[in-house]
């Protein structure tokens, strides 16, 4: 996948660094995981960085990217997943979504146009448009309706992105990254009709690509691999394939083999902090007494800088002394088991050995069930 | 300096990592802060890995240095100092300090004996022999009998390390560094003639080499620096002098000149965690919000990896956002800030400038007031 900031290869995983970081790691870490392995592309969200510092402050320092000082690619979402989830806090109507800070209690309007600006300043490389997400489970009335109105929200996203690059001035705003493409989301809640006519009306308004949005929220994963294995063949197959927010270790393997080319999670990074450590033969919770005197690393199959140089005992050790540098080791283990299996998976595809790949991954690491999502 | 876990080039400054690492940073941070500079030495506290996660556990782990994986120089102090800071919760008589925990409330005799056994477990190249620290200001009878007591604790400390030494086994210590040398402390808080005694009666006792005690405990800067003029050039001129727990910057500098080899200190690190960066021009406050908008590095001069990559509008967006990599990126830039101190004060002195370097120094950085210690 070809980016302002350069290349990225697909399938992808992208850490979330949601206030414009990736929490507990520095971009040096992100860099080098370990054995060479490091992030090509990190997610940052457009509510947070909205709020604070705020998207025209990120501007005048020339963009996201100047920004935080990460000059890989950079997706951002459109903002309504957090706007969304703040329930009570919100009041969504055909304009947008209006909603009352969580910092400060500050009311604010989302609309698909705004969401669209917002990221023009932040300039990332990838925009995603505003839609509208339900809660599950959702009657098909009810999945209906925001499907409709987040294909209309698509429209008006799509023609404000056109107005700001035909002309910034104008569009009074101040756009840092000129080669920005912005990503359809499909909707449709887990109806295969609806997602189809969703396919349908949002790739007819012509995006640089698209989402499965509205999954994993919820809904068992056999349910999201069915939309997923659904939806994504209908997508067109020159561009990347994005489902959102999805991203158990299992998901990955599965939702690739499904056709899915980029994903995101928090899992990975907020596990790390609460001490659970993702390994080849399942999760550890680094708490655990029984690791108080392990002097094995947490997976020791793994190469990524913490495994190749600490302890289960040290690591525990740091985590229940309360060591803020629990949390860094940590995240750069789960990071690097996450961008590790994406680059395995890689290697499979090419060498044509990815159904060996997913067998082996099942057979060793299916304990999703042990996750603290 | 040379120790059995390589050489430090002195004078030097050790980052405190209390409960075995320096807090918020990792091993790889401290190996490169940028442009080359890393820490050749760390302090660790034993009254914190005495409690948590245990020096019998660490030495079956094989040491602090392998527990921690750090193969560098380690200090460890006695504890006697965290213990005397317990103010109400410990006792002190001529056999030790009876102390209770500050995590369980659990009761605790340290001993001269104790604190030496303990420092064989952990195995630190540099033990530090358990001293009674007064509070300031003390009568001259307090301060005499606190540094008669400590001329008595060392002697009993020298004799349990030589029996060590002579036959872990039948000390019934896991020695897990047979090279470990032993520091005396000198005391007699800011009486010269105490001082004077001090320093005879601890270098007839024979050890490694010797430390000045007692001192950034409340006194003004201008007596410490008297004291340590007094007291260092008594001390042997072939082995390093340790000035413990005093290192504001300014320190650094006018206690060299004084005769000073070894440092630490818990400013550069504690104050990072607190926002506090330390710059040539004095030390800023990075939460203010002058720096919202300022795209310039901590320190233009500066080649650490924060100052290299980031703005002091970035710093601040992490410091106020709550990001723990703020935590990180102010340490990196503060422990840079000190340890390129110690290099150009090494350079000065190789070079015969230093004086020239001192003067410079307080012309540009003279700002103790101003920093949180």
């Amino acid at each position: 996948m070809q980016t302002p900031h350069g290349v990225v290869q697909t399938p992808a995983f992208m850490p979330v660094g949601t206030q414009g970081a990736v929490k507990s790691v520095t971009h040096r870490d992100l860099h080098d995981l370990g054995d060479g392995v490091g992030a090509e592309i990190v997610l940052g969200n457009t509510y947070h960085l909205y709020l604070r510092p705020g998207d025209a402050l990120i501007a005048r320092a020339g963009g996201l990217h100047r920004f935080i000082g990460w000059d890989r690619p950079i997706l951002t979402d459109s903002g309504g997943y957090q706007v969304f989830s703040l329930a009570d806090r919100r009041r969504v109507s055909e304009e947008g979504a209006e909603f009352r800070s969580h910092l400060d209690g500050s009311t604010h309007l989302l609309t698909p146009e705004r969401a669209t600006d917002i990221q023009s300043h932040l300039g990332s490389d990838i925009a995603m448009v505003l839609d509208e997400c339900v809660a599950t489970p959702a009657t098909v009335e009810v999945a209906r309706a925001a499907m409709e109105r987040s294909v209309r929200w698509a429209a008006r996203a799509r023609e404000r992105l056109v107005q700001i690059k035909d002309d910034p001035a104008a569009a009074g705003v101040l756009a840092t990254n000129p080669g920005q493409a912005q990503f359809g989301i499909v909707q449709g809640a887990i109806d295969p009709a609806l997602r189809t006519e969703s396919v349908q009306a949002t790739v007819a308004l012509g995006f640089d690509a698209y989402a499965i949005g509205g999954l994993s929220v919820g809904e068992p994963p056999d349910v999201t691999y069915d939309i997923v294995a659904h939806t994504a063949p209908q997508l067109p197959g020159d561009r990347p394939r994005y489902l959102m927010g999805s991203g158990m270790p299992d998901d990955l393997v599965e939702c690739v083999a499904r056709g899915v080319d980029l994903f995101d999670c928090v899992l990975p990074t907020r596990n790390a902090r609460n001490g659970q450590l993702l390994t080849r033969s399942g999760p550890i919770a680094i708490k655990n007494a029984r690791y108080a005197e392990d002097p094995s690393p947490p997976d020791p199959e793994c190469r990524c800088y913490t495994c190749r140089r600490y302890s289960r005992a040290y690591l525990r050790h740091l985590y229940v002394a309360g060591e803020m540098t629990a949390a860094t080791l940590n995240t750069v283990h789960n990071l690097y088991f996450y961008l590790d299996t994406m680059r395995s998976i890689r290697e499979a595809i090419m060498l044509g050995t990815f159904e060996k790949l997913r067998s082996e991954f099942h057979q060793t690491f299916s304990r999703r069930s042990h996750l603290n999502a």
